[in-house]
């Protein structure tokens, strides 16, 4: 039964358009909605609408319904239109009257904010975990290339000498940064949205600050409107920090790609990590790279997916707003891979030396003839004239 | 077994990042793949490669996997990778060496490409029908409605009168244009892909007119390399003409949202339509009318995505542009339901006749006053002005 | 004097904030809407509200705008809003009373959109135009480099043998496919709105019929609703049809940024066309190459602008669509000059016959083996998989 | 004379398109590459490659450059190619071989990096103050409208009382969210690229300490590969900052569009916030608040833009990057204008109580009703069912 149900039935085709994809998403909210439902009980029993018999009947069937989920054994029904509402069916049908209190004070609007966000900062900790793995993995592989060449490039063309390990020190910074802005984003996101109803607040006197303690929120976010207008506004930050590591991923893949082409050599990928052609028996294709550099738009897709559908409507909830759940979802589960993956080519990709080290050609060596001149009291500008003409008359 | 291996152990976990969503996705096409494989089977046959039984006992197996597929009995394991492979698979387990002929003369680049193209010809009817089921309605709407006034609005501020069926006429001929861009979709998308390869052609005589006659391609898409280069630009393509669609469904459903507003009460939505609040017992919400809305937008974030992960490649296959297949076909499926349920909502629809004769306010008739004036012969400027001084006298 | 005006100053800030770059934009457009004036005068002429030689004398003063604008004498000064105010201003100014009646039987949202429409129209001519000639250019280039072979690559590895002319051909046929696409756009947006008014038709018998011929708009969009309700969207499917040439000009820049890699050296491109570094005297970088890849990204960003500002708006015109205008002229000027430097550029381009033959190492022929043994009756797939062993022995 | 030509001519076409918008845009940052350069030349007199008088005239001159540029008298020539080159070209000019020095020990490419980071982070400071304007004119308004009712919306229908000042609390809270966002961003961006040279260091012994010290950045970019490696990711950061303040001044102006819906008439805008209509002289159309909100989507558009733009690139630089500079630019000016603008509306805005009070209209009190029950001992979802069934039969 729909909690919003009154005796007149509604037009199937329409309960399936508007529950779309909630009931399969929502398998993964569960235990967070258990999570915050029990501090809500706990709250209730604090301000007196909740017998201490009823928090504890509560927590603990909200405590089953968790393991059931952690199992896969908990069932959402068409019939029950998302997880919160099969979570206050469940408590109703084993608890009875005590279950059809468990959403005072609170509405579905509050309710769905506060599991997802215990969601995000759970999926926050493991994106940052899987960036320390692979942080830890890049700083091996630097420390075993120490000192081996590698052509830089600009434009792609061959620039100025560089080593192997500064590359990967430059990803290194790069993560470092991600990992800067990711806890950028969860201080922002990370803020308690229990209690402040469907965006106008509860007529009555709640305890919000405990909600927030119990959730293991640092902030309050004060303001019920803002509770609601701010959906779709986080989820787009969110989007854009998992967006941010997957730009380095997608840039260590273009460069992975680049530097293991056969004609280049520098670096090789064990067959093992890759694949090959159904017409093509020779081929070895680097298909995992690929995928991660492709990884990157789809991130931009669901970016862009959630900044456009949030705008240009007036404050407080909207359905359309629903559709903001599906993209942040799949985007935790596309970086997570993506780091682990990464993660295991950098353990298996070699180094081939002596290609490297021949790639180092003479001209790359061309700002360093400037700077011998420089040294020499040349002027920069006209140092680099000299040179210039003596390479374009050597013919290169 | 993929169609690739050549006993070298790929890493399970890069088996399955580069697998993705393909195994769920394909159980879809592979009645499209079938049919290909027949037509495939029969050139073989022309050409000499397979005997005359050959063909007939590849075409008869392919047949019973296309039925075991429509009766969704049909599997891809993840050992299979994708379904073209557990086609092939399948006929080498039934039908031993002649199921490893199948693949003779084709890469599965091209395969897959035919599969899709079929693919999409069946989706693009089924859209427009849905667009012309749609038509029918709003015209019944019109025939119904005709000459009931509505205040017409620019800036979201009454401008001048207007009436419901020029409203509704509004959006058939919106629809009817929509028709003409799937129109030049289609017969953009529906060129032969069959026997370009892997974008290189086939050292072989291979009869690839053949193929795009038995598959009813009108047109030959002729060089092998463009096929491959033209994967993402033919989805993006696809995307836009499926989105132009719902930019007028998005339109729809905002004046929807509107015209229902009960302070304005133009229009009503039966509560069959409607769903419910779970905390306020009085709320009748326009959930659908705002999924309608907010569908548009996931289109906009797959187009993009599609559009910005096949940039910036060299010519031929990538990888990357696996990931163009999961957005079109969620296109798909979004605007035959968004089709779906606006046919439904206007079935439903109530007009409000006394509230939008109220609703054209005197104001409203500002530019008529003005034309009375012109047809006296006041120039236009001169006339506007004094209405408008009037106007501005009288308080409005 | 603004057209709107009725005597209560507006604050200047807003005056600034709302004219945006329309004053700047719309220099462009002066010639476009002195044509559609011309027409609309001629109009007016033929149902009464003009006498014979108001009409010659509009249309005059009309040709004199022209031709100023043409010279780049027209000015549009802040205090005129934009283009269409200034002319109405100066027909005042010049011809006094008969001035003040050429906004008869029209509002600026229909003038604006005739005006759009017939620039949209050349502009979309110069662009075939500008696809012809780089057709030209690249015939001729495929003809001079008949048979060289090119190795072609799939992932971004050797995959098999394929020549320089069927690469280009590659480019032509996609070409040919664009040409189809801004056709169909053409189309679609060369429909006249003129005599529609702001979205709810005029208060009097104009003849739209003979705007539409006299302007040779092939068609006549009749809705006046459905004239603002396509804002827009006929804009995004400009931008998609312009994005879409600029795409295989992104694939284009991307192979010869690849082919004529020094390492490679398949192609060179003449100094002549190559830019240098400020510190590394021996570079020659294919900027201009690279921005034409870039700028496929800017056609993006000016797609999804227009298609997310449409939308969530109701019916009728919103000032949010003056946002369109900028982004088609700048898609315009960037496609243009693009087609422009790549036609120029395959002028140049050199292909080094010596360094493509090198290329086509022994392994591109692994599939022409395969085929040698299917030759020999041996199934594909058992064929695939002993040159594949074979291959594998070798080291490859 | 362009910094890297050798004496080979580059094609006309060639050096316009890759100049692009440059001349134009790099007007702005004048000021802060002669800060950068002045920088850059102590540290090469710190470290002995510029005599103290050399650093002296190079300073002194670079002094005069920005304040020719502040006063508008900095020309960029089309044979500058950019600002950078017409710096060093105005000291060469005047200070002969001494201006040929500036460029020792720095590439174009950190250069301007460098610039364009000091002009961020003074990009940045005025949109900080612009939102501290807003907050406290949004400050005022909510003091001098304390408890003044007005209908809580969700799903644009009436849903709970609520009031004026906590409606405008909400933005205010958003916006503080937004500084500290921006703060985010501008910890990121704030990091010293000068001494990077072109992404592969200087070959001589640079102080890039002193460097970030003389500028005023906290932190110093260490990799000079990263440096180059974060160009588009660092931009992208910013649009997504400023577009976060933008997202709230669209919902903030989707919201007054609707409040001063003369139906609703919540609020009413002074005529002089106001905008009219060339045909229907009663409009006051809200022109500004729609730009507000329109803007909105063109700074999604020039996200995207240099989101996909920047991917799929090898490290170090490519020319493709200079496309980042204009977005970054224009989003600048539309955020600072738009904070402007809004500041302006709230400062004219007017509340109608009447209108407000009359709107609370009964059913808004359903919640309230359900919540007098539970106090009575009614479980909630049970008293839910009680009111709903009521207002049913009441027929609301």
């Amino acid at each position: 039964m729909r909690l919003w149900e009154k005796g007149v039935p509604v037009h199937e085709k329409i309960l399936a358009f508007t529950a779309g994809e909630d009931p399969a998403l929502d398998l993964e909210l569960i235990p967070y909605d258990c999570r915050a439902s029990q501090a809500h009980a706990r709250m209730l029993g604090k301000i007196g609408i909740l017998s201490p018999s009823e928090v504890e009947a509560l927590c603990q069937t909200l405590g089953e319904i968790q393991e059931l989920a952690e199992r896969g054994e908990f069932e959402i029904s068409p019939e029950d239109e998302d997880g919160h509402t099969a979570i206050e069916n469940y408590l109703t049908s084993k608890l009875g009257e005590i279950g059809k209190k468990i959403h005072t004070a609170r509405s579905r609007n509050d309710q769905v904010l506060t599991a997802l966000r215990l969601y995000y900062r759970d999926q926050l900790s493991q994106i940052e975990q899987g960036i320390r793995r692979l942080q830890t993995v890049l700083e091996t592989f630097s420390r075993r290339h120490r000192d081996i060449p590698l052509p830089g490039y600009t434009h792609t063309r061959k620039a100025m000498p560089f080593t192997v390990d500064q590359w990967a020190s430059a990803f290194r910074e790069a993560f470092a940064d991600d990992l800067t802005m990711l806890r950028a984003v969860k201080e922002l996101v990370d803020q308690s949205p229990a209690g402040s109803g469907a965006g106008f607040g509860i007529p009555l006197e709640i305890d919000r600050e405990m909600l927030a303690r119990e959730l293991h929120f640092p902030r309050l976010q004060r303001n019920p409107l803002y509770v609601q207008n701010s959906r779709g506004k986080f989820e787009a930050t969110l989007l854009h920090g998992l967006g941010f590591v997957q730009f380095d991923l997608n840039k260590l893949a273009s460069d992975l790609i680049f530097f293991t082409l056969p004609e280049l050599g520098y670096f090789t990928l064990p067959e093992t990590l890759t694949t090959g052609s159904s017409i093509m028996p020779h081929k070895k294709n680097p298909d995992a790279l690929e995928l991660l550099r492709a990884y990157y738009h789809r991130l931009l897709g669901l970016e862009i997916q959630v900044q456009s559908l949030s705008a240009n409507l007036i404050s407080g909830y909207h359905r359309d707003l629903q559709l903001t759940k599906g993209p942040v979802m799949e985007a935790f589960r596309i970086v997570e891979a993506s780091l682990e993956v990464t993660t295991l080519i950098f353990e298996g990709l070699k180094v081939q030396e002596e290609h490297c080290r021949q790639a180092l050609t003479p001209e790359m060596y061309a700002t360093h003839e400037v700077y011998q001149l420089v040294a020499r009291g040349i002027p920069f500008r006209e140092a680099y004239r000299r040179v210039a003409e003596k390479q374009r008359r050597s013919g290169r």
